[in-house]
């Protein structure tokens, strides 16, 4: 362990994070190469649960912003599990971290809700409520997904509405046009990013309002943009004023669905009037929440008035939950139980997380190498043929022509050693660990204009 | 680490395991004592998500069937996170066998669907194929809880009868009166044990079927039994005439809703009927599984017959999810797609648990105890007003007269330092850990007589 810098000593003032990782991608072997291709037909011996898997990584192996697969491989990563890495592979302090710290009683068993260890409370109310959204000021933890929270959440204003009215029919949670926010059967309701998710799943009856089409760059398309965010203001409040709609969920940027974004005053419209009509305000920050926007939660970019109701998060987080305003009672929670109401290992890795989210500045990261990156796409996009670049920090997106040329820009990246991911009909999205580094996102940029180059 | 059995090493036959327990309940305050009372008052500051708790644990002191709480107690464990606890707290060979893994790696990461990691395959081959149910071939892996599994598992169903029945209207899942499948929107639609769940929380329109309500003991009533068995079996071949069933869903001991069983004919007739008209046929052993019954699966007590095509599974497997048979196929995953496909850790856990079970015969021991346990229950009901004794191996329940006597006794014997839980209306439950011996069960008995002498 010598070399690393002790955590809770803070006059050591940097971390020798990183140095391990290599300059560039090292490719071995085509990917994915052989012992990958192995693993793929051994896994069809036994399961149809790997056929969106990708890669196998060498998760031993891996370091930083660079990803290890089963063949030696050292592939830069810009998707991260869906951005669910914060700090990179094996960081150098969160091993140290592991290592002093009483992982072990956690490792070993698995307490539930109805006999949670003595140290929960202290570890919840120390490592969760600093980060609490400031319109929040309980917390409510699930069973590890992002799924979980939602649904959750959704029993939960649910509850609260029937409490508020009690002869309403039908109650309903509204969410919006290529809304992502789970696939069990309530946020399956709710998700409308992509058709074949529901074709034989069944459906409550709840509506899906319109998310306004915007150009980018906001500024240069401006008055056509108010125009189409009021326009979905005016259809939301249509909606709302049947009055037994219990909640509206929004993600700050819409990540399934393309990474669909708005003005912060459209999102405070939403907020407005879901508030004007009785509906709680849910923010769903699972994908967006921890940093990567360059704020801790992005509905802070909305500004002072930001007042949701509910944030929930997951991935980034480690664990599941929300946040939620604590005048929204939980009379008997027999109806909420949650059967693990947190995951001590995992409670105690974000703690370690945050710590090191902290000393090393990594949100004032994301928001530096996000313009830095940002910058540099605008260029790219004056010679290649990728437009709407858009985003918060680095967590950025851009377009290709259509969705057969983003396919293939994501298969010729990944021949140069960078994992890339896709998102809505034709987007690139970008969800890099919070340790993704200018000197990263160079090399990043030197990759995707070669691999513009050769498409083109 | 010394004196502790190498677990690979089969010719050490005899595990010194549980001899750091106390040889009875140490009671050092009242329970709930000062310190959990702290704890409790501490929660309500930032949480509304402790309203089930009963105690607070010293997770680190507690040593197999003795569960050690916040205020140094020592509590005989009967009830064990609701029979999620399957070799006790803290067994030593568990504890070493971590301490030689290469946890380390899993811990720091987690690894999501996409992106797994190059062991997995083999882990969850190595690991859960030798334990499939003899009917199945495949398995399906969820997030971490028995709704993930039975939801996950209704989406396969669904998807499954979509196939076969194009034009099926409105399909459903039927699920039987009392039983608990899970708290989420689908499983909840499921899910008969307690009005209360059901309050705000809107559910699809699936129909419920009856569940024999058995006299016991089975034999003495078997004309009776037999008789309402039957009527059950009629009234659910109505109800699948209907030919939109896509799957019937049933427990081989319905556990939240009173530890209803009953007989091998009964479930195999379910079971035939199932198949008969289209139906998937899925038994939930998310309680039932891994051994407490004195079988590792509950249905293999139906005889050679059982053959289900969907088996769920949680709790004692530390991991979530379900095998089945491999012609119900996932044609496009992204339908399926759980986010996190397995928890390595608790995988690699559950290959040590698996292992201990093997050296120390533990299932024989939840046979062996639970017939001792059984026979004694029996006795004792000739003298106190406890009736209705039932179940198998360990798994075992037993009537009071109302449910105010049911809570009464389980709070006695909390007072005596035994730790049970209530079932149905007016039913206890046992569900011990796998490692409880005849000594403990001695103990048990001794603290049951002496609590219904007290409440006589």
């Amino acid at each position: 362990m010598k070399g690393f810098r002790r955590l809770y000593n803070l006059t050591i003032p940097y971390s020798p994070v990183l140095t391990q990782e290599p300059l560039e991608p090292i490719l071995r072997t085509s990917i994915p190469g052989p012992k990958a291709q192995a693993l793929f037909a051994l896994t069809k011996e036994f399961s149809q649960d790997y056929q969106t898997a990708k890669l196998f990584m060498n998760l031993e192996k891996s370091i930083g912003n660079y990803l290890v697969d089963a063949d030696g491989n050292y592939i830069l990563d810009t998707y991260c599990h869906i951005a669910s890495l914060p700090i990179g592979y094996n960081h150098p302090d969160f091993v140290y971290a592991l290592n002093s710290n009483d992982h072990y009683k956690y490792v070993l068993q698995r307490p539930t809700s109805n006999l949670p260890d003595k140290n929960l409370p202290t570890l919840v109310r120390e490592t969760l409520m600093p980060i609490a959204p400031k319109s929040t000021d309980e917390v409510f933890l699930t069973c590890g997904c992002g799924t979980s929270a939602n649904e959750l959440a959704y029993k939960l204003a649910l509850t609260h509405f029937k409490k508020n009215n009690p002869n309403a029919v039908d109650p309903e949670i509204i969410s919006f046009d290529k809304a992502f926010h789970g696939r069990l059967f309530g946020t399956l309701t709710t998700t409308r990013s992509k058709g074949l998710h529901k074709v034989a799943t069944p459906a409550f009856k709840w509506r899906g309002a319109s998310f306004p089409e915007i150009k980018f760059p906001y500024v240069e398309n401006e008055t056509y943009n108010q125009k189409v965010e009021k326009e979905c203001l005016e259809q939301l409040e249509e909606m709302l004023k049947t009055k037994n709609v219990a909640a509206t969920i929004i993600e700050p940027i819409l990540s399934e669905g393309g990474d669909k974004i708005a003005s912060p005053n459209f999102f405070l419209g939403v907020q407005e009037l879901s508030k004007k009509y009785g509906a709680l305000f849910i923010v769903d920050e699972v994908q967006t929440g921890v940093g990567p926007t360059g704020k801790f939660w992005a509905h802070e970019h909305w500004g002072p008035r930001a007042d949701p109701d509910i944030v929930t998060f997951a991935k980034k987080m480690q664990v599941s939950g929300f946040f939620h305003k604590s005048h929204i009672t939980i009379e008997d929670s027999e109806d909420f139980y949650s059967k693990y109401n947190a995951d001590h290992i995992r409670l105690l890795n974000f703690k370690t997380i945050w710590r090191i989210m902290q000393i090393d500045r990594l949100i004032r990261n994301a928001s530096h190498t996000g313009s830095f990156l940002k910058g540099r796409l605008s260029d790219i996009s004056k010679k290649y043929c990728i437009s709407n670049i858009r985003g918060l920090g680095t967590f950025l997106a851009y377009d290709l022509p259509n969705e057969a040329a983003a396919g293939k820009l994501v298969k010729e990246l990944l021949s140069l050693g960078v994992n890339a991911g896709l998102c809505g009909d034709k987007s690139i999205r970008m969800r890099p660990s919070l340790v993704f580094k200018q000197k990263h996102a160079e090399v990043y940029l030197d990759r995707l204009e070669c691999a513009l180059k050769r498409l083109s």
